[in-house]
């Protein structure tokens, strides 16, 4: 890791310093990913099973897994793992269920009434990666809020072969509609819909270059369908006072690095010691893990800061706005109320990242490279949409009337102003 | 208007007959705007001042309009003016204001604190339109909410001359950055920032294709801005039933319909009858206005829908996902909880649509073209963004490890597990 002291470094340097690395997605994926959705626009499920056998080299049977297998997915697992799984959804569930939104309804002047309402979207697609692991968790963040918020229908595609773990937790979320297709095939499937996969409104999910490419595609295109939110690489931004424990940053750091070799990992103190601390043991500790060459690679572009304050500390992070925030201080709450532009934060020593990311309750699917300027923490509300609704009494409507009148006059906009005249015309005659 | 018999349709009559118009931008389009945004990028202000004169005919002296000319504008409003932006504003701040989310705060577990907190965007760029009428209404709905997030800087771009109606209400928003820039310019001016105008993290606001292209564009670089919503032309749809003012209903079909030769006008009843006196009466009441030539534009492509229940009209409603939803049956409340899919709806005889695209509170800002599937009318949560927070004591992430470490040796992920056996060991040391 790079160690750099941030009162050194001029402005350019700062913004440098902390610039991600390019996401430099070739041409050659782009026009990959056009094929492949219009090659599923145009022949659906055939299309899908040539996909399958082409990229993923298996040919399912159905592309539609069973009610029957899904339901024999909970005989192959142990009893730890069901028992880590439903403790993992009980406490997603609570925290998501916590973010149900009051209705909001009042009279701005008497007799007229706004409402704001909220909806489930109707149909969602949740994409789970397939790969080396299974990711059961990512099923429950996506599955767990899509559960709560109503959604009517709930759709899960993945690259056959769909471990237990994967089919057990679409059980738990009550998703039946589990599909053998993994990559842009599966987004396109899930966009557009074919003869087998019902066409969703919405796509979430993470996903290699190609699926990430495959859903900016069909989120540019009407026909298409929303997505989550824009993908980046995973990174972490770990705040360290001296009395942190070197030993727990390093852990934390490391989890992130492991996760892929453009992964972003950051610390951020005020002190050099506990900065060699950790640069000690995050070597000590990297020799202990599966996926060190991995992590290695995270490493190399990683970086420590060092940096005057605990003030500045904040301040160099709100500029960053890292996906995963550490604070490890005496006092981390206290940075609470100033801290910005971050995913999720963890507080304080009992607090590492991979708690978030499995079972404390809070969702891991969170804003990367920046967006956390603009985008929010997956929730409860990426579910749904709000709709407003008002109602005015005819008083109401006479209260209000000058001032739509006097506005529409000067908007040049006269229909408008007539679909108010014209009623209290009827009003006064009355 | 056309008028058609819903059960006389086929399926896909029913699709085609509902699908609104493609938007053909033509690739020129496309490129004007990417040159538009390369010169921005480039030159900065020395392009925004050269597009200007060459798109608005205009060279405004300076690029930022003055405190003074700002404070001015007032001086040269009708008093009826001054007053109808403020009722209207403080009816839309009442409205949003009664949207900022409670913080959400539980323990999932003994020791396991989840949050979830907002902060505003930092920076939100405005994009009013210009053209024949000034568009007040508009700065309102997009000033209101910026204000109440408690955004740290609220910049407004609209094209020169900016009307004292603009400027009056950007000063009661609290907006003093106002800019002479319209157009795909000022779009590429608040994505990427110029010597004077501040770069923006979110855009908001409508335009014609070229700012809808421009925000297209911005939207997809990650260096750019987020912007609000994609954006289509604007329509109404209309339930009513033999109890309805067919005078009224002409009315607000006629005010969407003066929008743009473009705009989308569909009325759906049960009654024959209704349908019959709505189609004369929008004959009658389209000699008066003066945007006439533009509402018989939008009206030759709309549509009356004859059907056969509410039940059926609703579900018409829900499949159409229109921006604007008006109810005028004998109990409106009474369909509110199957309605899906609107932007805004408005309830009953005396709510017109004019009555929320100004004053009664609610936002004008809504989603247009189908998109109401997914997203949501425009409110406070556009204008902050959603965090979560996690603080676990000792014996909560005890209580936790057990989980975690099953889930995350699943996920083949050693580093995640030793993130949490690290501190756990910790504890049994002590």
């Amino acid at each position: 890791m790079r160690t750099v002291v941030w009162q050194s470094l001029s402005k350019e340097q700062r913004v440098s310093v902390l610039e991600r690395p390019a996401i430099t997605e070739g041409k050659s994926i782009t026009s990959a990913v056009e094929q492949v959705i219009s090659a599923v626009q145009a022949d659906g499920d055939k299309a899908l099973k040539e996909l399958t056998l082409k990229f993923d080299g298996v040919a399912p049977g159905s592309i539609r897994v069973s009610g029957d297998e899904i339901q024999a997915a909970a005989s192959r697992l142990s009893a730890e793992m069901i028992q880590a799984l439903e403790q993992a959804y009980d406490n997603i569930a609570k925290f998501h269920r916590a973010q149900i939104p009051q209705p909001v309804k009042l009279e701005t002047m008497p007799g007229v009434v706004c409402e704001q309402v909220t909806r489930p979207v109707n149909t969602v697609g949740l994409y789970i990666p397939g790969g080396s692991a299974p990711l059961p968790s990512t099923v429950l963040m996506l599955g767990v809020p899509a559960q709560i918020a109503g959604c009517q229908k709930v759709i899960l595609c993945s690259p056959p072969p769909i471990a237990d773990e994967i089919l057990y937790v679409a059980q738990l979320c009550g998703i039946d509609e589990v599909y053998n297709i993994g990559g842009a095939q599966a987004v396109a499937a899930m966009a557009y819909g074919t003869e087998t996969v019902a066409k969703a409104d919405k796509i979430f999910g993470p996903g290699n270059a190609y699926v990430t490419e495959a859903k900016r595609q069909v989120s540019n295109d009407f026909r298409g369908a929303a997505i989550d939110m824009p993908a980046g690489p995973s990174e972490v931004m770990v705040i360290a006072d001296e009395a942190a424990d070197p030993e727990f940053i390093a852990a934390d750091l490391l989890s992130q690095a492991e996760h892929g070799p453009d992964s972003q990992v950051v610390l951020v103190t005020p002190s050099p010691v506990i900065a060699d601390q950790v640069s000690d043991a995050v070597k000590k500790q990297l020799q202990l893990l599966s996926r060190a060459e991995i992590a290695e690679k995270a490493l190399a572009s990683s970086l420590i800061v060092i940096c005057e304050s605990m003030t500045q500390a904040v301040s160099i992070s709100n500029f960053y706005g890292p996906e995963h925030l550490i604070v490890q201080t005496r006092n981390p709450r206290e940075l609470l109320p100033l801290l910005d532009n971050a995913g999720s934060i963890f507080l304080g020593a009992w607090s590492p990242e991979s708690a978030g990311d499995y079972a404390s309750g809070t969702n891991h699917v969170l804003p990367t490279y920046g967006y956390t300027r603009t985008y929010s923490s997956l929730g409860l509300a990426d579910f749904s949409k709000r709709m407003t609704v008002q109602e005015l009494t005819a008083d109401g409507l006479a209260a209000l009337a000058p001032t739509v009148v006097t506005m529409a006059e000067a908007e040049g906009l006269d229909a408008h102003k007539r679909a108010v005249t014209i009623r209290v015309e009827k009003l006064q005659e009355k």
